[in-house]
């Protein structure tokens, strides 16, 4: 058992990680995690009128997900000597709005189901999904105000660039969808913005919070992009190589849709002949139908960007380790040396 | 002339208004406020990448307007002995947050235009207004987060439940739309929230950052809460008896669209006969052509929604002038008299 002590209130004493935690501990204790975001999530919504904008937003909100933002935002915090109860607003709030770009990124892409249920603007309508994203703004920065730090104006700054580049990140997504012409550097650019910018800002509103160093929030922000970016290259790559069972989807979404993945934009770059065409008709239709997601996958074997991808994680969680060992041991550091290793083998 | 000194760098000297201003003076002090703002609001978006989303993010935040909020900051700041150095971050931020409503609240009602020009989404697509739209909330709260005061956290605070309540009204506003039986609480709470709540985040805002006491800040609050009541109910009213020229549209709109403004849940509660048939034609309908825009214009004479109109004008002008009283003599004070008189004679 990992407690030292009865939590209580959804706390428990500090540092309740033994110095040799198992593996076993830390899928325990990033649940407990998820437990205490999951009621907060909760809690934050008790107001209900109008509940025409209430119920979709607490329908957003209680909709799973592996609430890893947040879990970045508590270790961090741990990692530089904070403890959860500082962090955990901030925690929520990071989650909030990472809930807020779904609602609205859905809308976007014409999304009809997110975690296999239905998504905000097909259960109800496209006004509803944008105000339901706009709520659950001002819902994050409530979460996030209530923040007990002496350096809450800077962490409101971290999460409001965060807000920014989303934005921005988004906005290049869309663009991309219309480009033909679109290079590794401009897809780690989007992604870095639309995905990694928030692991980034979780980890380093963590170690503010916790009152690290500036050298510490330095080392855990990097951790935190690297580990963003080695999250979405490894997203690329389940598309098309997860059993589909584990994934929880049809895999091969992304070919059928055109996206201009890791994966795509690689292959195009090295395939020659009728590879090379194929996949050139891939990107210019935006997109193909599912018979040819086999023959795709096959390019993508044979000019080797499926190894690429795997390098390209492994490089990024190393980059991201090391600036782990930046900071000084404890048990928080070990956990997040397991949460990158634990991104790199999922399967969902 | 007003000014005691230069103005350099679009900053002046604290308290330039003289303790016996005229009209004329505050009116060239508002258009001062107003060329400040607008710098601001230029300088802001500097960055421009993705161009595809800060064009139209230039577009709306140069689209002019009376910038009634950013004012209601500055004004608030210095009645209460602070300066405008520390409140025009605020003032802008809000003013971008305004616009932010604009450019989501006419995706929502399909409006074409606004202030003569397209609407964004009529411009440009939905799916650009939506980011247009997230991207000014993060504007304005990066813009309000460069407010140099000790109470940056209670402003913020102050700022996010604006931005709850602003949602919550609008979402009110869509209810209302298919609902048949808006009373007047109902109305009045909802503009409240949707337009009211703004102007009165826009005064306390101002008397936080100006370091003001307690019962200073609840006062300016509640001048705000008032003065954005009258300007509601002023604008129901202008759309009905305004001159089209100075309105600078057509009137009669409201009627058209069959809007449950004060004027038409009144006047529907008091006509009776054949009044009441076509006023709940108007409402069940959700409108009416503008062939009956007279009609019902002569029945908001005949059962006095005219005149009530005015007298709940005259009357929250009142109430807010007389929280203005509380407040200590200033010239920031006379000219916040002088803008709920300028609110109250407005024709456009």
């Amino acid at each position: 058992m990992i407690y030292k002590g009865r939590p209580s209130a959804g706390f428990e004493p500090d540092n309740f990680l033994q110095p040799n935690a198992s593996m076993n501990s830390y899928a325990l204790r990033y649940q407990h995690y998820k437990n205490i975001v999951e009621q907060r999530l909760q809690r934050c919504i008790a107001k209900s009128e109008p509940r025409t904008l209430y119920h979709p937003v607490k329908y957003v909100l209680s909709g799973g997900g592996k609430r890893i933002r947040p879990l970045l935002v508590i270790l961090s915090c741990e990692a530089v000597g904070g403890t959860l109860r500082y962090a955990v607003n901030a925690a929520v709030a990071i989650e909030i709005l990472h809930n807020f770009t779904l609602v609205h990124d859905d809308i976007m892409d014409n999304a009809s189901s997110r975690r296999g249920r239905a998504t905000v603007h097909t259960r109800w309508d496209t006004n509803i999904a944008i105000l339901v994203g706009d709520e659950l703004v001002a819902l994050a920065y409530r979460e996030l105000l209530k923040t007990n730090s002496p350096h809450i104006a800077r962490v409101a700054d971290i999460f409001t660039e965060g807000v920014v580049e989303v934005c921005e990140g988004q906005m290049y997504d869309k663009d991309f969808e219309t480009r033909n012409n679109v290079s590794l550097n401009d897809y780690m650019l989007m992604i870095g913005k639309k995905t990694g910018k928030m692991v980034s800002v979780a980890s380093e509103m963590g170690a503010v919070i916790g009152g690290g160093t500036a050298s510490e929030a330095r080392a855990l922000k990097l951790y935190g992009t690297h580990v963003g970016r080695a999250f979405q290259i490894q997203d690329d790559l389940l598309d098309v190589i997860a059993d589909e069972k584990e994934f929880g989807k049809a895999i091969g979404g992304d070919i059928v849709e055109g996206k201009k993945t890791f994966l795509l934009i690689e292959a195009y770059s090295r395939a020659r002949g009728s590879d090379k065409k194929l996949l050139r008709t891939v990107i210019t239709r935006g997109g193909t139908s599912r018979k040819h997601i086999g023959a795709v996958r096959d390019i993508y074997e044979r000019c080797g960007v499926i190894d690429l991808a795997r390098q390209s994680i492994a490089k990024n969680i190393a980059h991201a380790n090391a600036q782990l060992s930046r900071l000084r041991k404890s048990p928080a550091r070990e956990m997040l040396f397991w949460f990158s290793h634990m991104l790199l083998n999922r399967n969902s």
